[in-house]
C-alpha cells in the first residue's frame, strides 16, 4: 500500500506538513523566523515570501524523509517504545548524542553550503517557535529533540533560497 | 538510570559492539573488508591491525550513536511499529529514501574526508558481510536498511585510521 | 567588472563549461559515465537523459564554484604558483589531503544524500574519462587532483537526479 | 623536498600555527572565543582549557590541510592572482559562493555533529577576532574570506572537543 504513497512526491509532501501541524509547527511560524534572518539583508522581503521558499524547501523529498524519521524518533521517545539507553539519549537532548544535527544536514544542505550559517545561528539562538519547541521538549512525557533541529534546518534553507533567488535577480 | 550509561563512554561502546553481534557481524567480518581495502596500499598489513582500526572507529561516541540509531529504526521496521509511510520506506530500502547514508556520515567522518571515497565504494560493491546484510534484508520480516551502511561506514573509517597511521609512520 | 558575470547564473554556467572542456572534459564523456551507472536500474536510459541530467548539475550556483575553484588549484599547482608544503600535496594527490573531497561534497549534496554511494565507486574505480585524467594527472607538470573528483561528483550528481526523475515518473 | 614535511603531522601543524600568526591569529584571541562559547555550561573552564583544546584540534590533519588551502587563497586573492571571475568572488566574499563555508566542513565535523552549533553561531555573529578578520577583509587588497571561516571552525571543533572531555568526566 505504502508504494503509492512514497512514490508520489506530492503525497508525501502532505503528510510531512500535516505531521509538523500535529506537533504544533504552522508554516506562518518558520516564515518568521526566515523574516528575521532575512530582512537585514533584503529589506524588501514579505513574509509571503518566506512561506514560498518553505513551500520549495518542503518540496524536496531528502527533507520530506529527514521530517518523517526525525519526528518520528521523537514520538517513540516520548511514548517510551525505544530501547535503552537510545531512549534516554534522545529524551535527553544528550549534548553528545548529535545525531540530530547529522539528520537535518539533509535539509540544510538543500540550497547548497550557505545553509550552515543560518542553521548553526537558529539552533543556538532558538527564536520564535524554536525555542517554544525546546521548552515543551523539557517537559517530561515531551520530546522535541529532532524537531527543534528540523525547523531550524528548514527555516535555514528557507532563507538560502530566498537568497539564491535575490541575488539571480540583481543581473 | 540511562544517565550513568551514556556518560560512560566504554558502556555505549560495549552496547554497540553487543548490538552488532545480535545483528549478526562479527568485528573479524568488518575486519576482512577493511583488510580487502587496504593490501593493495599497504602489503604488509594484517587482519589484526584492521580490527584494532576498528576498535578505534567504535571508541568515537558519534559512532556508538549511529550505531544504536540505525539498528534501533531497522529493528522497529521488522516489527512494524513504525508509522506509515515512513515503515515501507524503510523497509524498503527505498532508493529515495536516503536518511541510511545522512546517519552514517558521521561515522564515516570519523578519520576525515578520505572515508567518503572507501564508504561509497563498498555501498555499491557490498563485499562480505555487507552483501550478506542486503540479501538478508530482503526477506520478508527483515530489515538491514540502516546496518548494511552502518557496516560500510566503520570499515570506511577504520581504512582512514590505518592510512593516516601509516602514513605518520613514514616520517 | 566581476560583478556582472557572477550574478548571472548563465555566464558563470558557461564559464564552468569552458573550464572543463580546455582541461580535456566533454559533457558526453561524462555522460558515458553516468549511462554506465544507471543503465542496471534504468534500461530504457540514454546518452542524452544523462547529457540532459549534466546539464541541470550544472546549472547549480555551488557547482560553479566548486568548478572554479578546483580546476584554478590544479591549474597553479602545475604552474608551480602555490606556497610550499600545499603545491607537494596537491600535486602528488597526497593520500592525506582530502580537500578534494570536501570541496566536491557540494557537488555531490545537490541532489540529496543518494549521491554518495556513486561518487565514492567511481572515485575508487575510476571508469572512463575519470582514470584518464587520473594517469595524465601524473605527468610531472600535470596535475588533476581536484579535476577527477569534480567530475566523479558531476556524475553521481546527474545520476542522482536521474534517479529523482524516474522514481517520480513511476507516480 | 616538501615530502618530508608533509608526512611529518608536527612540521604540518607548526607550518598550520605560522600561518595563521602571519595572518594575525593568536591562539590566545581563538581560545577566547571558545571560552565565552562554553562558560555557560562549564563554569569551571579556563582559557588553558581553551588553548589545549585548540591544540588538539590543530593536531588534525584535515584541519591543517583547510588552514593551508583556505590561507593560500586568500592570499591569491589579494595579490590578484586568481583568475577571473573567481578572484572577484573570493575577495568580495560573495554571499553565493559557499566554499569557504564547505572548505572547513573537515574541521568543524573533526570532533562530531555537534560542532555545526557553534560554527554557524559565530560564523552570523563573528565575535572578538572574527569580527576584526570580516572587517580587515573589507579593505581594498585584503582578503579574509577562508580565513574567518576557518577560526570559527577551529573555535565550534575546539568547543566540540571540551564538551566531548567534560562528558566524559561525569562518568
Amino acid at each position: 500500500m505504502g508504494i503509492n504513497i512514497i512514490n508520489a512526491n506530492n503525497k508525501m509532501k502532505q503528510i510531512s506538513k500535516d505531521l509538523l501541524v500535529e506537533r504544533g509547527v504552522s508554516i506562518e511560524a518558520i516564515a518568521q523566523i526566515v523574516y528575521d534572518l532575512q530582512i537585514k539583508y533584503i529589506p524588501k522581503i514579505t513574509i509571503e515570501d518566506c512561506k514560498d521558499a518553505i513551500e520549495r524547501v518542503l518540496d524536496k523529498r531528502e527533507v520530506q524523509n529527514a521530517i518523517l524519521t526525525g519526528i518520528e524518533l521523537d514520538k517513540l521517545a516520548e511514548e517510551n517504545k525505544l530501547s535503552q539507553p537510545l531512549e534516554t539519549l534522545i529524551n535527553s537532548d544528550h549534548p553528545l548524542y548529535g545525531i540530530d544535527e547529522i539528520l537535518v544536514l539533509s535539509i540544510v544542505n538543500v540550497y547548497g553550503s550557505i545553509g550552515f550559517t543560518n542553521f548553526g545561528y537558529v539552533d543556538k539562538l532558538k527564536p520564535g517557535i524554536i525555542g517554544k519547541l525546546d521548552e515543551e521538549g523539557k517537559q517530561p512525557n515531551k520530546c522535541n529533540t529532532f524537531l527543534d533541529d528540523i525547523i531550524g534546518a528548514i527555516a535555514a534553507a528557507a532563507a538560502s533560497s530566498i537568497a539564491h533567488n535575490f541575488e539571480d535577480d540583481k543581473e
